[in-house]
């Protein structure tokens, strides 16, 4: 509760001067407000952005902190550090609580403070579709420490599994469950896959990995929804040689904490299931039910402003834009979110400078891949799909060059010929004396 | 709590197979425990390692980890990969309560053991002197959970002082109090001394520097007190030029968590006051209270055997061996660890195969060294001591060849070529939405 005691001396404020400029307030330095941000900088604007993190998290890579491929430090960025050196750009580690509108004002875990522009780019977090019995006991992995906390209680179990003779207790925790089959839930199970196979039988020689079981479970009729037909069946293919147990047109039902119940009756028993099934608008109090749709995201129209707002935008991941070609909002991926800030930024700068006319978002599809273990990889460009070995190192080419930092792309690089010259994970530490949070939902306590 | 679910199954239990071998049970994998192990690796033993952590811990570079210069993945190495395809060692992620010498059993968190010799070496912990109000305000810096934790408040204060106006108030969220003047202080006080210089000022471009004072208080005449005179009187120097505030022959009277009153009489202000001031034992219930000596050090012979025990012995810092050359027993540094795992593992050899005498233990002082911030360090060899950028240098060298594994080795490397060439430290993450816990008296509940 880092800023409770500064309440004291009462002198929680957000202290952001008034410059007699425009001010633009971002929430979240995601994808979309580190993009929206970068593009409006030195343009005589003032700009504030808050986020609950002190750092952007390079979402993508989550899933290899998970398993022990990557530091946590490597696919973040400090947003300060991001920032250094820019003129009227102000940042604040703060919790958005509620939006005024009609004040143009927002309520934050450390103070209010006044807008001329608002863009809500808090993207989403897991979506435990309603069951709270799920949310408590399942891993979600959105954010870092998420991924952090998933390492920590992976490695916890193969060490509990050393201590226990009873088969079926052992079984349940060295088996997982992955709940969903995009992106994040395929990728994921590559990387158990290759734990298994090379990494864990040697730290516990004690274990029989043939004991090991990863169960991919998905609602739909095929893997990654979200890309070509050619890829689900690929990556289906590939997950099956690292034995993976698909189980498609099939929901979760219950779990209890070891027991989950499927919808086709089968029950599995697991200490780690991880939810990557679905993601729900991070929503913030104050805008009006209209604004909100599906999936608690903002409606807005083909300029990003939120309906019924002048002023108010949403961007990303939180943000349903319907088109003609995406009449269910875009996808919730890190390329749309890119563009929306780049186009929101040209677009808020001509309504300010009261020049030209808005340019309405149009989402460029530049293509979408996953990789499943080592040197396999889908990809889908706009107009060639392919997979297998060349799709992997397209897939390592592009995410290097996409996150953010001439250190962090060293560092990952060197993780990587490393994880895969020696078949070796190096960052096995489980650092979690600290309970298991449920991030998700972490109370406002924190920020006061 | 991991393993307390266990426990309803009625299943917690060491499973250490019984080989029939002479079985070696070792407390903790520190300097002591890790390298006694290697030296009793396939010699026909069965080798059982416990530890708190999954990790060997490389204590002196925890202070770079608190200042956000290395991850904390660099600086560790999972114990179970240290001894991998290793035959017949068997590690345990355990806490041990109790010694039952009677019976040759010790009692453990998960479970009871037999060993036939035993070898304490967990080390030792934080020294509060008994203030328990100072316990549980001031930073310790141990362990890696504390020193990531300390990263997380010191980058945390500082977002809370963009927030505050009243000058004394922000004032002590920006100071820091060092309690201790040994290495630890000494190089801490240093690297806070370049963050304050190089990093905070652009990250914070809304706070003034000239604000933050960096105190370092020793109870002794002199800082470095286990290093030459000249070596004190460089570091002195060094500091002073970081506009460190020294305050020698001064102890710490009281803290409340923001004033800490200073045996002088003098009042400071500073929420981070971090205690490097002495260590001790990590002493397990069932020796007889005459093995144990000043500083919860257990007494051994000149063989490392606990008095009064022909099968238990104490390694490394928690040991106490009183020679001819010191009375007061060695000095609780890395080397001496290191020197006496590996003297003990020809012992135990000799002593097991009823061969050779036993040799008494002679502690060779290969010299030790500290740095203080960019370019500057000072070295004491036993024939030669200097100071200033060769001794930089050297330590750098002998810091890189002293860590465990090659991959630990290349990442370190780099990091300190980038921090060197951008004056920058990349790892600036706040990952503790987990509140404060004090890891020196962590509970048994995380074990159970």
């Amino acid at each position: 509760m880092p800023y409770q005691d500064l309440e004291v001396h009462g002198a929680v404020a957000m202290h952001i001067p008034d410059l007699n400029i425009p001010r633009i307030v971002i929430i979240g330095g995601g994808f979309a407000g580190i993009n929206l941000a970068q593009h409006l900088l030195n343009k005589g604007l003032q700009i504030v952005m808050l986020d609950r993190y002190n750092y952007h998290t390079f979402q993508p890579l989550l899933y290899q902190v998970a398993t022990s491929g990557l530091e946590p430090d490597s696919i973040a960025g400090p947003l300060r550090k991001l920032f250094k050196d820019e003129e009227n750009f102000f940042f604040r580690l703060a919790l958005v609580q509620k939006i005024n509108p009609t004040e143009k004002i927002i309520e934050t875990s450390i103070g209010n403070l006044s807008y001329d522009y608002l863009v809500i780019a808090n993207g989403a977090k897991t979506n435990y579709f309603g069951n709270n019995n799920i949310a408590k006991l399942v891993f979600p992995m959105k954010q870092l420490p998420q991924a952090l906390d998933l390492r920590s209680h992976i490695l916890q179990n193969f060490e509990k599994a050393t201590l226990v003779k009873d088969y079926d207790e052992k079984q349940s925790l060295m088996d997982f469950v992955i709940v969903g089959g995009g992106p994040t839930g395929v990728e994921l199970a590559g990387a158990l896959g290759e734990l298994k196979l090379h990494v864990l039988p040697t730290d516990y020689p004690e274990l029989d990995f043939r004991q090991m079981d990863i169960h991919l479970v998905e609602g739909s009729g095929r893997l990654l929804n979200g890309m070509s037909e050619i890829a689900g069946k690929k990556a289906f293919d590939y997950l099956q040689r690292f034995s993976v147990n698909i189980w498609l047109d099939t929901r979760v039902n219950d779990y209890d904490g070891r027991e989950i119940t499927l919808s086709n009756g089968k029950k599995l028993t697991s200490r780690t299931v991880i939810w990557a099934a679905g993601v729900t608008g991070n929503l913030i109090d104050g805008l009006p039910t209209e604004a909100i749709t599906r999936g608690n995201r903002i409606i807005t129209n083909e300029y990003s402003q939120v309906i019924g707002f002048e002023n108010i935008f949403a961007i990303g991941d939180i943000a349903f834009m319907k088109t003609e070609q995406y009449p269910n909002g875009h996808p919730q991926v890190a390329q749309v979110a890119i563009q929306q800030g780049k186009t929101l930024a040209k677009n808020l700068l001509g309504m300010i400078k009261k020049k030209n006319n808005p340019k309405p978002f149009k989402y460029k599809d530049l293509g979408s891949m996953a990789t499943i273990g080592r040197n396999k990889a889908v990809v889908d460009l706009p107009s060639w799909k392919f997979q297998g070995l060349f799709a992997w190192f397209v897939w390592l080419f592009i995410h290097l060059i996409a996150i953010a930092g001439f250190r962090n792309k060293v560092v990952i690089l060197l993780n990587w010929l490393w994880n895969y010259f020696t078949y070796d994970r190096a960052t096995r530490l489980i650092i979690r004396p600290f309970f298991r949070e449920k991030m998700d939902n972490m109370s406002d306590s924190y920020f006061k």
